[in-house]
């Protein structure tokens, strides 16, 4: 097999912008490492109304539709299978893949996205994307003027609480512990925010609603008391684990820098610590996780990519 | 006049962008000022293909048609006055317009592009954006396999050429002087470029066509003898100006730091040196002159300043 100029890993708004740019730009021989179906996560969502220039109401699904072939029209292949590992040698890279064959690459776009945890609440699965959420900036504007639950006690959640809070007319910030664990300030600034209240010591058991989509969750406090609160929407933030299991070496060292909570480290034209890798979208520091800025990330990376490997081989 | 949360200075796809994500975000006094209509460079474009999501051979005028409306939708207010400029006195920033009208704000979002310098030849109004092209990203593939000419010396024009060369059969790279101003290695990589030749000392007098498009070239050289070339594109590189005249203070200082091009130094998230202050698209350092990477730039600066102002002010 010959070497490829650029191995994009995974297939998200991220990764398919950079196929699109590398192969336009006029590299040869690029693929899209991607064992699902090309899209990302926004596929789950059942509205988006935030992707500029594409309006009406349509589905994540609907909004991701056209990318694949608009993308694959300059040259761009999709292998569909699961990346194992990055390697680098020299200046070559290796992607091993879960079938157990390894492909060559001059350089790697990385766009392998991040998983948000499952808080574990009965109706989790039944009504995610449908009343059930991981991001305030995403679906926050769909419950205006609406009552909402938030669970989670770190600085994510606060700060989606406090982002919630200006567009609901209540947030119920549900925490199964007595304290937060976040900046004192970020915690002073949901104190004094009138329409945040907390619901401390408590575990949300259920999230329940009709075919319209939720309607009200149970909780339950540490002294056993099982109570209702009446809400249109549920924000879960419990933790977020970043995709960046194809850096982990033989040794169990990272291929780059990364950082303590998992995502890599990069600069402005989204280059890590390993010349010739490049790393996009929700994986990377400071990832504001939404589909425009992820794919102008892969355009970003995609336009550098082409540059190093020009610069490298030329 | 009640103090805005925010101002978007520019209406391109960066402060189109802003302006969605801050007032879905929950701000409520949002006002963009963009003198002429809302768009920004890319409504020039006669095609473009490569903004992810919508496909099919439109225009850049097509593309951007649906922006303002769904921009809008959230209660951004459009306000057609020319800014002079922009100052910051304690917390507030006062926007001062040609009008003579000022406008106070807690955070400033900039997006006012940069321009393209004109090489001043014959037919290079009437072909631009027919044949005639400042972006080698954004219109090169439309000449695969084709000839075209670079005009410029620098590193700009040096960089597209080369990125032009893995695109089109051969590139003229004409040049007035006997050499060029960019990095030895960029200038050794053009010579090693087997379909670049280089036509030195020599200017560019006309592009002309027909309703088809590009043709040709004249060009004369420093001897004083004139000949033709046959391309079917022309892309210029003669120098870019920064639009960051807002930012010069009435001391000729900048409100903010700057580099030696006259971009705007920003992080990763749009923050200027300034706090409640962000650049975004293509006036930034390191911008890579794209919708989907200016209208990705929006969204996070705005995701920024909404965090800015609710600590601000919280």
């Amino acid at each position: 097999m010959s070497i490829l100029d650029c191995a994009i890993i995974g297939g998200g708004p991220a990764g398919l912008t950079a196929g699109l740019y590398t192969t336009r730009g006029g590299l040869e021989n690029v693929t899209m490492f991607e064992k699902g179906m090309p899209g990302g996560q926004i596929i789950n969502s059942s509205e988006i109304e935030n992707y500029p220039g594409v309006t009406g109401e349509i589905t994540g699904m609907d909004l991701m539709m056209p990318w694949p072939a608009q993308c694959q029209k300059f040259g761009l292949k999709h292998e569909m299978v699961n990346v194992l590992r990055i390697s680098k040698k020299g200046d070559l890279f290796t992607i091993h893949s879960e079938d157990g064959s390894t492909r060559e690459a001059h350089s790697v776009i990385l766009g392998t996205g991040s998983s948000p945890r499952k808080a574990g609440f009965t109706g989790e699965d039944k009504f995610f994307g449908k009343g059930v959420s991981t991001c305030a900036t995403c679906d926050g504007f769909f419950y205006k003027g609406k009552e909402v639950a938030v669970i989670g006690g770190g600085d994510t959640a606060l700060e989606e609480a406090l982002y919630l809070a200006k567009i609901c007319s209540k947030v119920y910030l549900v925490h199964r512990r007595e304290s937060f664990r976040s900046a004192p300030n970020t915690i002073k600034r949901v104190k004094n925010t009138r329409n945040i209240e907390l619901v401390l010591n408590s575990l949300l058991e259920e999230v329940y609603g009709d075919e319209s989509g939720v309607t009200g969750v149970r909780v339950k406090n540490k002294s056993g008391v099982v109570y209702n609160i009446g809400v249109s929407g549920v924000f879960t933030f419990v933790g977020n684990d970043v995709n960046n299991q194809t850096l982990i070496q033989e040794d169990g060292s990272f291929l780059c820098d990364i950082n303590k909570q998992g995502q890599v480290i990069v600069d402005i034209s989204m280059r890590t610590s390993v010349p010739g890798l490049f790393a996009t979208g929700d994986m990377r520091i400071a990832a504001p996780k939404q589909v425009i800025s992820a794919a102008g990330d892969g355009a970003v990376a995609a336009l550098q990519a082409i540059s190093y490997v020009d610069e490298h081989l030329g």
